[in-house]
């Protein structure tokens, strides 16, 4: 009976599921053990050290996408360039063990003589689609570094990589806003939300906008606890004012943990635009599909 | 014997001047001790240690502009609404000794209902316009916090705040990017600040062109020792993007230091548009011209 061991080892934590020939997950592993906490020539250890148990099993097979897939990472697993398709990356398995241990290689995309990349996300993508039916879509895929992924006839055809989240930690962290910020985000604020999402639109750059934080505050116009939700509506909003969403046509998908999800959501319905959420299931089922073309190789 | 002791109290520095009747520099103070390292109540002191010998002298005037009339400064001074011009500032001073020493007020602006400020820049704005003998322009004095300002018939009008020397700081020292950043930022290299400036210019926003110092890294494309210049580009690149010069017909102006407003016009000139450049003796040239009006409304 065929097993599938489905990780998604990230920059900072490891993921991993218990598949079985049914596609159901039988178990899930969620720990801080990120490639970056994961000296190098340690990573087959940290591997049987938390998924052992799951690939002592016969026909235990593990596929893993991620960052584990990088230079920093287990082994190096080249990039696909797009447009790449499923079959793409089915294809081109980097194995650590034959049959047993596999990497996913991620995608690299030139637009303007500048590449873009991702690692992980391209499985989700992939994963998603399955779950959706779709063959077109948009994919937003939010986060550290949002992903936003064209798909056309079940390619992968345009990546563009926002600094999102990680904009956001700066200026909540360690920028002159975090003086006026309460030390913890607490509850979304939608008001304060949509006041941000609203002005990072007006805004011609998120350079200018950021200011409003501190001005709002200065002015005593926005009380400290709303602030991070206004200032998470400036970066949210900044990164789909760069976008042009009603002209592409193409269906829109969110992927992600709902807590972000839906302040997309949020931000999308205010532009007057609606997307289907697809939560973390997407990596296991893309993981789930390269497997099931696995097995109909090899059988 | 007129005397004025011009100073500039920032946040991070405190620099003065001595003036003698017939405007010139007899002498200039530069020490870091900005507001943020003086404690409540500690602001006349720390003014006395450093200009006390020149304020001993007979009819001594000190006009004091930037963050010292902030809220977390000597005395809040209150900001001046725009449009606001020469006249306005110099009739707003706090005193904080009659006839002796005075703060200069601030510049609020309100635009899409969200005010956005400045404090010492007004100064530099207006001793800059009676320098080049300009009544309309586009002033821009970069920075931590880049201003860009508006002035027509002697008032100005417009003020947008953009953080982008602050937010290079953040990208160079706390992003992701800051792994393949050397330590130090060394000389400018022109060709890799070029082509940042024109990544930012094709890119529609900031959170996706930052991504492309990590890219271009990780693909050999342009080395370590260059990605200082090609941040710094795209960060000024982003700025630049965001205005709309050629349409305004107004001349443009760079207030700062030679090494940065070097490279504002390096950007500028990317753009086919020229500015005239004027140093820091624009805020000394602004309190002089309030000193005068005083003293004719004296004499």
């Amino acid at each position: 009976m065929r097993r599938l061991i489905a990780v998604d080892w990230g920059s900072t934590s490891l993921r991993g599921a218990l598949l079985d020939a049914d596609s159901r997950v039988l178990g899930e592993i969620s720990v801080p053990a990120g490639i970056l906490t994961v000296a190098a020539g340690d990573f087959a250890a940290v591997f049987e050290q938390h998924f052992g148990a799951w690939m002592s099993q016969p026909g235990a097979l593990a596929l893993v996408c991620g960052m584990a897939g990088s230079r920093q990472g287990w082994r190096e697993a080249p990039y696909c360039a797009c447009p790449a398709g499923f079959a793409d990356i089915a294809s081109r398995l980097l194995w650590i063990e034959p049959d047993r241990i596999a990497l996913v290689p991620g995608l690299s995309c030139e637009e303007n003589g500048v590449p873009d990349v991702m690692r992980g996300e391209e499985t989700q993508v992939f994963g998603a689609l399955d779950l959706l039916g779709l063959a077109d879509a948009q994919l937003v895929l939010p986060g550290t570094h949002s992903k936003w992924v064209q798909v056309r006839a079940g390619k992968i055809v345009g990546l563009r990589t926002f600094m999102t989240g990680e904009l956001y930690g700066l200026l909540r962290t360690h920028s002159i806003l975090a003086r006026t910020l309460p030390p913890t985000d607490g509850e979304l604020d939608v008001d304060a939300f949509e006041r941000g999402l609203a002005h990072a639109r007006d805004s011609a750059s998120l350079l200018h906008a950021a200011f409003s934080a501190r001005t709002l505050s200065l002015f005593e116009r926005l009380p400290a606890a709303s602030m991070p939700s206004y200032l998470s509506g400036l970066v949210i909003g900044e990164e789909l004012r760069a976008q042009t969403l009603a002209a592409s046509g193409l269906p829109l998908v969110l992927i992600g943990a709902p807590a972000l999800t839906a302040r997309y959501r949020l931000a999308l319905a205010a532009q007057g635009l609606a997307a289907q959420c697809v939560g973390t299931e997407a990596g296991w089922r893309g993981l789930d599909a390269i497997a099931r073309q696995l097995s109909r190789r090899l059988s």
